[in-house]
């Protein structure tokens, strides 16, 4: 990945192959910069560590929280506070952009089948 | 600003009364989300300590690089590596988000007339 390209987020979502896989697109200092396309549901799970980024690109986004629900339409972002429980949720298929710092397990710390490697795409 | 709630980036930009005046929108972890109505240039410019992540919400942004262009539409986003000099131009408005460790300048080493403070929206 040359870090000096432009990175066309609906291109990189087009080479993901299945949902809650996530791809590598880019990098900010020690963040990478992700894409997913949500399907159904989730794990729910916490990051003691560090807050999660979520931006909706394409799509509708249900962030469920355990007091309540956070519903993202295209161009709505929302931060989940670290050491807060989450299980995003999507009806129909939702595009996102989500920051995390490198080395952030996407299941946190919940593991599980859906626990992915770190890619590039 | 409260953390919990979500964030209509299009509903932000809406209340920037002027391009290159940008809007805190949120914070995660030590960063500021921040929009941006560009119009015109800015200034030539660079930081020296981060990374520099630019996304085009709508429009188009040319991001000037000493050695050449990054033209941005809709959905491209651009990391300017930190101590790379440029100078964000559009000819039409864009709207742009703009992710940075919270204290960058936005006119980085440069100052002058279109440096800002930092101000939620």
């Amino acid at each position: 990945m040359a870090t000096s390209d432009k990175v066309n987020l609906a291109d990189k979502l087009g080479l993901l192959d299945r949902p809650y896989t996530p791809g590598i697109v880019g990098y900010m200092n020690d963040y990478k910069l992700v894409v997913v396309r949500a399907k159904g549901e989730f794990v729910w799970h916490k990051h003691d560590d560090t807050d999660d980024f979520f931006l909706v690109l394409r799509g509708r986004l249900t962030i469920q929280l355990r007091d309540r629900d956070v519903e993202l339409g295209e161009g709505e972002l929302f931060v989940v506070p670290r050491g807060v429980e989450h299980c995003p949720k999507a009806d129909t298929e939702a595009h996102v952009l989500l920051i995390e710092p490198r080395g952030t397990v996407n299941t946190g710390d919940a593991g599980g089948e859906l626990t992915a490697d770190e890619a590039e795409i």
